[in-house]
């Protein structure tokens, strides 16, 4: 790695000017909006310049220029993630692909979609209507978040115990290196195999290894049938995983398998205005596909042989009420973060720890001991189907503490030891890196600094983020 | 990369018994079995040792005397290959891992296996009966080839559109570098994006970048239902291929879509003893869960209204004989080669391309027009439902004739300008390597070459093979 320069911010932000003209800015709200991800995490200081590039050309200008004057890019999308990958600071350069927003090509008969990185997922899915097949990737952020940013972290979701994650929605990419030369990589075919799979290699990359500037993803046919809901009741959490895990054991294959534990439904509960509780957890499950409602009846079937107490219906708005509890997570954290804090804000550490499925109660014990043994607040949900769980610490002021950090530290160590995982989805970025090696051991964590690079020999690609 | 010695064969062998003693054959026809796989090729000579590793400690020790000798390692599962990748010749060490072959672990709850990469891939399916669970790669060498060769080529196979490519099925895998360190890469959890997706990259790597000794990998439930099997004749192989089009654009997703283009209906009808068909095209279709009996029906309605004439079943045994006329391609394809060959043995080189789905007729055009060109006979089977055809070139002879490369060569070129690549499930190894630049472009290949040297600073893993 060389040195870099990034003492001339002036030239930098000079050269950008002229070969980029009005797509740099340096407007002060928008290097301040740059600072931020929806982690709640900011740098400590303004980045040079965003760069709102329109194409292929003015990405890789912008990282000729910066390769010339040695000065990091990191690039953003639409700046929703929770790990801190995209946050930018003192002498970086933001390169933010929102204006490629283009779907450039619906291919209906060979299933498959071409879009720019700047695309918000839910679009796509908009744009799809019509043609009987979607966009699987879900990820809370649907609604906000673009394509490229899903991929570049490996995004997840709901969905992914019956429709797979990211990875498996991508056959190729293009990408822009470090230098501005334009790779591309992947294939149109549902199958090839030529060479080294480096499509898969950028997945997940974190804007580590190159810019992505187009995709070509997988399309899906929309599901037959109608959806079955059911909403159901455990004396405890760990009786709700175990009718989830009994589910999956059954072989049916819920779309969607979301569980609340009871920290997270009394503050729903406050929230919606709903009656106590009294420490049940709530598991959601919706089916779907042509095997739905027989799936349905044999899950609500499993939960009310465990205990539970289901509520079973196809009818879209009783499921629109059995979910709501369950859209009402986060802003139910959100407002309970405000109110508990007595001066400033309230605040929200959203955790992503994942493990296999079978281990899902285990996690839920271990989250409760780190609440007693740091006298936290953790509610969490949980993906569980697919085993991702998301602690949520909550906390006062903007910083997350130290004390909090070290809570989420025995949390990750936790995950490691049930044989999971440090995230299910939301990437490593700044705010993980230090646990990275914990999970990968030292031999792989040198040979995944030595690919990265390869791909940037000068690290400038999003420096100082994923590895530690 | 740093020359080879290779000078002093018999030092490397020695050190080799020192160190396995009876698992180091030098066996005469243990040997010259290695010098070939089931693409037909044979290599000038025949290697020093084959290695029958038992353990991963076997492994390493190999991989050990291999760094310190820099003597070339070729790993080889059964040697089924199709490329040529497990190929070995003088001064190579073999390391196979046939003797690999325990199903280490069954987890049910979690959906996973873990194996060894010796395991056979039927093997693995026997012992999940029970579990309503079942792996889902299918190459059409399931009975006889590896998982961890499947995994090293990303195999593929006749269901790949409904279940997934290899890629997919992957979670975890365990590696031996070229140094001897073992490496853990992947998780058993169904999410897992921490850092560099290295599993990913082994994943059709062919024996350039580590040596996989034990693979996590994803199981499925068992598709409920009957299966439904549809044959049916069409006047030509352009309209079964718009039929096979047309099922998946009513987004009907059948386990199963085979297309025997009017060559290979008449070269299989020949050795079966059946009927002329007159140059009519063979299109089988399998439908399977839930939702098999209105697919099925779907996809017949499809066939009659493109002039199809197609018989249905959903008896077990009359599928089975609507199913062996695709099973009889190898073997028809075998025997004629056998016939025409005036002297000596009759040949078939099995090609391997793949093209977006939309495209398939125009691919089978291309076909045609090669073998009036170069007067060859090229019977080709097709899955038709992912866009993957082996079109298998017939001629006389233990060596490719010069002609059938070049004819090769240009089938190669049909599919690039398709938007197709030069192999979708049997990977580049030794007889496609030439080709590779043209697929992947100079800059690509130059980046895929840094990164073998980065897991590889030797250059001794299968060093001459993917990589021209």
């Amino acid at each position: 790695m060389q040195p870099r320069d990034g003492g001339d911010g002036a030239a930098v932000v000079g050269a950008l000017r002229s070969a980029l003209g009005d797509a740099v800015s340096v407007d002060t709200g928008v290097l301040d909006a740059a600072r931020a991800d929806k982690s709640g995490h900011r740098s400590q200081s303004a980045p040079l310049a965003v760069v709102f590039a329109a194409s292929i050309a003015d990405v890789q200008a912008t990282l000729r220029i910066a390769t010339a004057h040695r000065v990091p890019v990191v690039t953003r999308g639409a700046g929703t993630g929770l790990a801190g990958g995209s946050i930018a600071g003192a002498g970086e350069i933001v390169l933010s692909t929102i204006r490629m927003n283009r779907v450039l090509e619906i291919a209906p008969a060979d299933e498959l979609a071409v879009v720019e990185p700047g695309v918000i997922n839910a679009d796509l899915n908009v744009a799809l209507e019509g043609h009987g097949l979607w966009f699987a990737p879900d990820p809370a952020s649907k609604a906000i978040s673009t394509i490229g940013g899903n991929i570049a972290t490996g995004a997840g979701g709901l969905l992914c115990a019956k429709y797979g994650v990211t990875r498996e929605a991508v056959l190729g990419l293009k990408v822009v290196r470090s230098d501005g030369a334009l790779l591309e990589l992947g294939h149109r075919s549902v199958k090839g195999v030529t060479g080294l799979d480096l499509t898969a290699l950028m997945i997940g990359s974190e804007g580590t290894l190159g810019v992505i500037v187009e995709a070509t993803v997988k399309l899906l046919p929309v599901p037959s049938g109608t959806a079955w809901t059911i909403g159901s009741w455990f004396a405890d959490v760990r009786t709700a995983a175990a009718a989830s895990a009994a589910i999956t054991a059954a072989r049916a294959r819920p779309a969607v398998m979301e569980l609340l534990d009871a920290r997270a439904v009394e503050l729903i509960g406050a929230y919606l205005g709903l009656p106590a509780q009294g420490g049940r957890a709530y598991l959601l499950v919706q089916t779907d596909g042509s095997a739905s409602e027989s799936e349905a009846a044999l899950a609500a079937s499993i939960i009310t042989e465990l205990g539970g107490d289901a509520s079973l219906t196809d009818d879209p708005d009783a499921g629109e009420r059995l979910l709501s509890i369950r859209r009402a997570f986060h802003p139910a954290m959100e407002a309970y973060a405000l109110v508990q804090a007595a001066t400033g804000t309230g605040s929200v550490l959203i955790e992503d720890v994942a493990v296999p499925r079978s281990r899902l109660a285990e996690m839920f014990d271990a989250i409760s001991g780190i609440e007693s043994r740091h006298d936290l607040v953790i509610p969490t949900v949980a993906h569980a189907g697919d085993g991702n769980l998301h602690p949520n610490f909550l906390f006062s002021g903007d910083v997350v503490p130290d004390r909090v950090w070290s809570a989420a530290g025995e949390l990750f160590e936790a995950a490691l030891a049930l044989g999971g995982t440090l995230t299910g989805e939301h990437g490593i970025g700044l705010l993980k890196k230090r646990w990275l090696g914990d999970e990968l051991g030292s031999d792989q964590l040198a040979l995944q600094r030595q690919i990265k690079d390869v791909f940037d020999p000068l690290n400038i690609l999003n420096p100082g983020k994923v590895f530690p």
